[in-house]
C-alpha cells in the first residue's frame, strides 16, 4: 500500500498515531497512573535491558512502578511500556510472548503509545533476531495444549466463536463476516469489502448456476447465502459453532434461502456427498497441521473430478509455533501454516494448484476497521464482559494489524482443481473484468 | 479450456487427430512397414500383456514384427504400437520410461495414431496406477546421472541449448522465447503470446523506470530486451549457454540496447550486485532441488528490501523422479519441482509469496505451436541432424503437450517480495486492466 493511498482512507489510520482512537484511550490510563512505593533494584533494570536485547533491541523504554525510566543506551525510545509491579516484570521475563498479553489484559502492563505502532516497532526489531536465539528458545518453551481432535476442535471453537453473537455484532459488518475482506480500493467500506471478498471467492471458484458447493467452516453463514443468492448454487455449509449455526439458519430463513442453503452443525471430518466446489474460508487456521492429510482425504471424497476448490487461510512465511498468548487466550488450537504446509492437503491427491493470492495488507485493513468499531463499542463490551476482556481483545486486534503489516503473517487464497480437470478458466481476466468475458 | 474454444484455434489441434500433421507422417511410415520372418512366442505376448497391466491398462494394442496383433481382452484398442523386433520388446519391458523413447527415436517402435492422443491415453491410464506399484519401482530403477554442480550445469545446459541457434530458429518465434507463452485468448498467435507473457511478467514484477533487474537464466535474451525497451529498466542477464549469450548480445546490439542490457555468460551462483527485481523464467527446472537453498541465498544477497521477485518454472503436483528418457536424452539434470519444493528457495529468508499462477494449459498451447512449426521444418531438421533426432524431438514435444494436458505437469509463476516490503500492488487489477490503475 502506498503512503499516499493510506491518506485516502475514510477511517482513522492506526499507524499514524495522530487520530488513533487507541492513543485517546491510552491517555486516559496515563492520567490515572499512580506510582507505588515498591523499590526498584539493580536486578530489575538488568533484567529489562536483557529482555530488550533478546527481542532485538527495539527503540522502546520502560516506566517502572516507582516512576523510574529504563531504556538501552543509544536508542531514543519511541514508546514506553509501564510495568505496574515486580510480579508483572518477572512474568514478562519468564515468558514474554505469553505474559505480555496477560499482564496487558489485567492492566499490570500498559503501553504509552499507539498500541499498533508500538507492536510494529517490536515486531520489526525481532525480525533481526536470528533463529535459534534466546527468543526462539523462550518461545519453544510454550507447548500447544489444545489438540484439534473432533472433541478438541469443538471445545476450541466454542471458546472463541460461541462467546455471544451480540458481542460480534458490535464490531463486525452487518453480514457478520469474520475473515479477511477484499478491498477493491483501500478506501472501500468494510461492508463493500466483505461483499467484494465473497464475489472474489465465487469468481475464483468459477461457480455456475445449479452447481453444488460444500463449505467447511462457514462462520455466521454469509458466504453460503451469498453464493446461493447471487450464483444460483446449492450449498451445504458445515460448522461446529452452535451459536453461529443458529444465527446462520435464522438469517437464511429470513432471506428465503432455506431451499438452497443447508447449515449443518458438524465437524468438517464428517462431510459427505458429491460436490462441484469445495470452499473453506478461515477454517484452516483451526484444523492444525497434523490434520491436513485428513482434510485432503475429505476433499478428495467429496469433490467431483470436474470440481474446483478454494482454501482461504492465514499463513506464514516460515513454520513457527503460534504466538503463545493468542493460542492460549484467543484462538485455542490455532496454527497458521506456510504455503508448503498447506500443500500437504493437496499433494497426496495430486490436486493442481491454479492460483494463490496473498491478501496480507487487506487483512491489516480489515482489522483496522474491526478495531475502530470495537473501540467505539468498548463501553458496551466492558458491560458485557469486563475491562480485562476489552484490553485482551484490543491487544489481539492491534497485534494482528501489526503482524500483517510488518511481521510474517500472510493471508493465502489457494484455488485448486483435480489434475484431470481442464475445464478451468483460461486466464484470470474474469476476476477483474467480469463483464468482458461471459462464462463459457 | 472449453472445447468450443479449442475449435477457434487457428492452427491444427494435435488432440483431435483429424488434421494432425503427425498422423500424416505416421501414415507414410505404415505404408513402408515391412514385416519380418522372426517368430513370435507365447512369452512375447505374455510380456506385452503384463506391461499393459503395469501401466494401468490403457486401451492400446501392439502390432508385432511378424504382423501379429496383441491386446488385452475387454479393451477396444484406440491406438496400435508397432514393435519391430524382439530386441525392442525386451528393452521396452526392461525400462519402458527410458526405452520407449529410445526405440521410438530409432524407429524400432512406432505409433500408428496421432502421437499426442496416444500419449494422453497412456498418461490417463497410468494416473490410476497406485503409487508404490510395479511402474513406480520400474521408474525408480533409473538413477539421475547429471548433477547440477557448476561444472555439471554447464555440461547439462550445453547439451540442450547449444545444439544450434539455426535449429531453434526453425520452430521458435521470431524473438526466440523458449518458455511457456501467455495466450490472452487461446487463438492468439505464438508471437503475440510470447510478448503477452513478457508483459505479464513485467507487470507482475511491478517494474518502474530506472530500476535494476537481474535475470537468472535468460535464454536468447528476449525478456531482458523487452524489459529494457518497454519498462525502462537496466538488466543484468545471466546464462551459461554460450550460443544463447552470443545471440542475445548480437540482438541487443542491433536493437541499440547495449547500454541497458548486459548479458553475462556465468552461472546463477555467481550473481552479484544489488537489484530492485529478480526474475527467472524457465531456469529453475535446471537448478535441481538440491540447490534451492543456494538459489534462495543468491536472491537474498542481490535483492533489495524494497524489491520483488518472480520465478517461472515447470512444476508438478507431487514429487516424482523426472521421466528417465527426457532426463537422459533431452534435458540432462532437469527436475520440475512441486510448489512445496519451490518454497525451499523462499522460506529460509522469509519471503512473502504474493501470487502464484498456473499456466499449464498455456504451456500445452505453446507446445502445440512449437510442434506444428517443428513438423513443417522436419525435412530441414533431418538434414541438420538425422531422422532419429527428428523422431526424438517429436516425441519430446508431443509428450510434453500430453503431459501438460492430462498428466501432472504444471507451470507455476511465483511472485514474491521481502516480508518487509509493503510497497506492493494493492490488487492484481493492473495485470488485467493496465490502463485503469496508473502506477504509483
Amino acid at each position: 500500500m502506498n503512503k499516499n493511498k493510506a491518506e485516502l482512507f475514510d477511517i482513522p489510520s492506526f499507524s499514524s498515531g495522530k487520530q488513533s482512537l487507541d492513543a485517546g484511550i491510552r491517555a486516559s490510563h496515563v492520567s490515572a497512573r499512580a506510582f507505588s512505593m515498591q523499590p526498584v533494584f539493580g536486578i530489575d533494570r538488568w533484567l529489562l535491558r536483557w529482555l530488550l536485547k533478546v527481542v532485538g533491541n527495539p527503540p522502546i523504554g520502560f516506566l517502572l512502578w516507582n516512576g523510574e525510566e529504563v531504556s538501552l543506551g543509544g536508542n531514543v525510545p519511541t514508546a514506553r511500556v509501564f510495568i505496574a509491579d515486580r510480579w508483572a516484570l518477572l512474568r514478562l521475563i519468564a515468558n514474554p510472548d505469553l505474559h505480555f498479553g496477560d499482564c496487558y489484559s489485567s492492566g499490570r502492563i500498559d503501553v504509552e503509545e499507539d498500541l499498533v505502532k508500538f507492536l510494529e516497532t517490536v515486531y520489526r526489531a525481532s525480525t533481526a533476531v536470528p533463529s535459534g536465539g534466546m527468543k526462539q528458545r523462550m518461545i519453544s518453551r510454550t507447548r500447544r495444549t489444545h489438540p484439534n481432535t473432533p472433541a478438541g476442535s469443538r471445545d476450541n471453537i466454542h471458546k472463541h466463536y460461541d462467546i455471544g453473537n451480540d458481542f460480534y455484532q458490535l464490531w463486525l459488518d452487518e453480514q457478520m463476516v469474520y475473515t479477511c475482506a477484499y478491498f477493491p480500493t483501500p478506501g472501500a467500506t468494510l461492508e463493500q469489502a466483505q461483499v467484494a471478498k465473497m464475489d472474489h471467492v465465487c469468481r475464483k471458484l468459477h461457480l455456475r448456476p445449479g452447481e453444488t458447493v460444500v463449505e467447511a467452516g462457514c462462520g455466521w453463514g454469509a458466504l453460503a447465502r451469498h453464493m446461493a443468492r447471487h450464483y444460483g448454487v446449492k450449498v451445504k455449509a458445515y460448522n461446529i459453532s452452535h451459536e453461529q449455526v443458529v444465527f446462520a439458519r435464522e438469517r437464511a430463513s429470513a432471506e428465503g434461502l432455506e431451499g438452497l442453503v443447508e447449515y449443518i452443525e458438524d465437524d468438517y471430518r464428517n462431510i459427505s456427498g458429491d460436490f462441484d466446489a469445495f470452499v473453506s474460508v478461515g477454517m484452516l487456521e483451526h484444523v492444525g497441521a497434523d490434520h491436513y492429510r485428513e482434510l485432503g482425504d475429505i476433499i478428495h471424497h467429496c469433490l467431483r473430478d470436474s470440481g474446483r476448490g478454494l482454501i482461504h487461510s492465514i499463513g506464514r512465511n516460515q513454520a513457527k509455533p503460534m504466538n503463545a498468548w493468542i493460542e492460549r487466550r484467543i484462538f485455542p488450537g490455532a496454527y497458521p501454516p506456510t504455503l508448503a504446509e498447506m500443500m500437504r492437503i493437496l499433494e497426496p491427491w495430486e490436486y493442481s494448484v491454479l492460483d494463490v493470492e496473498n491478501l496480507r495488507l487487506h487483512y491489516a485493513r480489515t482489522l483496522e476497521h474491526w478495531l475502530w468499531r470495537f473501540e467505539k463499542a468498548a463501553d458496551r463490551v466492558t458491560a458485557m464482559f469486563d475491562e480485562s476482556f476489552v484490553r485482551a481483545w484490543r491487544l489481539y486486534l492491534a497485534g494482528s494489524i501489526a503482524a500483517f503489516r510488518v511481521s510474517d503473517m500472510q493471508l493465502f487464497q489457494v484455488v485448486f482443481a483435480p489434475r484431470s480437470n481442464n475445464d478451468i478458466p483460461w486466464t484470470r481476466d474474469r476476476l477483474y473484468v467480469p463483464d468482458r468475458q461471459p462464462e463459457g
